[in-house]
């Protein structure tokens, strides 16, 4: 018995993710709401907190696919990288913008998920991200020999960051105004500047 | 009697502002509500859409206020900066962080008002955007002079997006889990090696 209970609150689960993704990827995550989500599952609304302990750890349960696609993604481009630094980095980062183009509202509710104040980010988020820098510290130290390892890190997150303020700010006609053609231009000529300096190539 | 019918209307129109100001200060643009607008002003809910087309008008009249002191906090950190253009761009983004730290909720309001989907941003928006990047082309063209318009636009933007980005997966330390005193040192780092293959002082 315990392990039929088991087995159907195991698929309630997974049916709720993947109503919760569909609707997120439609219409943004300001417009998930449980009782949606309980028609779409067919069950009642309390059912849903007896599996997520809120709403929040249900996206976050949605975040974490994201996540997974995403790394495969830039895992890919990388794969059919040149082996030169710089180029790795550029491709990296122009596959970045592919994704988020692509799966823009899935790839914002990444960043925009709610946690009560002072609440630190889950474990597998934050061993998530840690691999995604990796992916860009590899080539970094590559370009830049000398950093040592906090300096690399620092320098890792900027980089990061930068190329994540361009897609965002990019994609995001309201704040920019930017046609979206331009966008992988910008990461490269940021990329390309950033990395100049340090280039040993 | 026209004369004041319109002072009140204008009266009410203020009111809500201030009150939407300190709500989305307080507490986020997610968590405004129509009905708690109308009773910290002391009216109905359809006098607000008397006076405001609809919410995201009324979220838009209290970013233009945000725009301003924005403006204002980046020109004040202008007048006290170096002749130098890259210190200027280091002191003007560092300013930028400040005020991005101080008024959180109110600067995450800029970026994150919902729009209809292919529907530009308003006017006014686009030229203090515009009086924005104006600030950081001054020095940039002074940093990279032989660019063109078109090259030195994408450059503004670029660095502009960039100092963005770190700023907000800063503050947000869900997704990156920088120490915020750390964000002026990645900016500087930015900025300077952004700047350095062009510097020509």
């Amino acid at each position: 018995m315990a392990g039929k209970v088991e087995e159907r609150r195991r698929a309630l689960r997974e049916n709720l993710i993947a109503h919760a993704e569909r609707r997120i990827a439609a219409d943004g995550l300001s417009s998930l709401r449980a009782r949606d989500l309980a028609a779409d599952a067919g069950c009642a609304v309390g059912a849903i907190y007896n599996v997520f302990g809120d709403l929040t750890d249900l996206v976050l349960a949605v975040n974490a696919r994201t996540f997974d696609k995403l790394g495969a993604t830039v895992s890919e481009a990388l794969a059919a990288a040149p082996t030169d630094a710089v180029e790795q980095l550029v491709v990296m980062s122009q596959g970045y913008h592919r994704f988020a183009a692509e799966n823009h509202n899935l790839w914002r509710a990444m960043f925009d998920v709610d946690r009560a104040e002072g609440e630190s980010a889950p474990d597998w988020y934050l061993r998530e991200m840690g691999r995604l820098m990796a992916y860009i510290a590899a080539p970094l130290s590559v370009i830049f020999p000398d950093l040592d390892e906090s300096d690399l890190e620092l320098m890792t997150r900027a980089l990061f960051s930068s190329v994540h303020g361009i897609v965002l700010l990019a994609l995001d006609e309201a704040a920019s105004g930017v046609p979206t053609d331009e966008i992988d231009r910008m990461i490269s000529l940021v990329l390309r500047q950033l990395t100049a300096a340090g280039d040993i190539s």
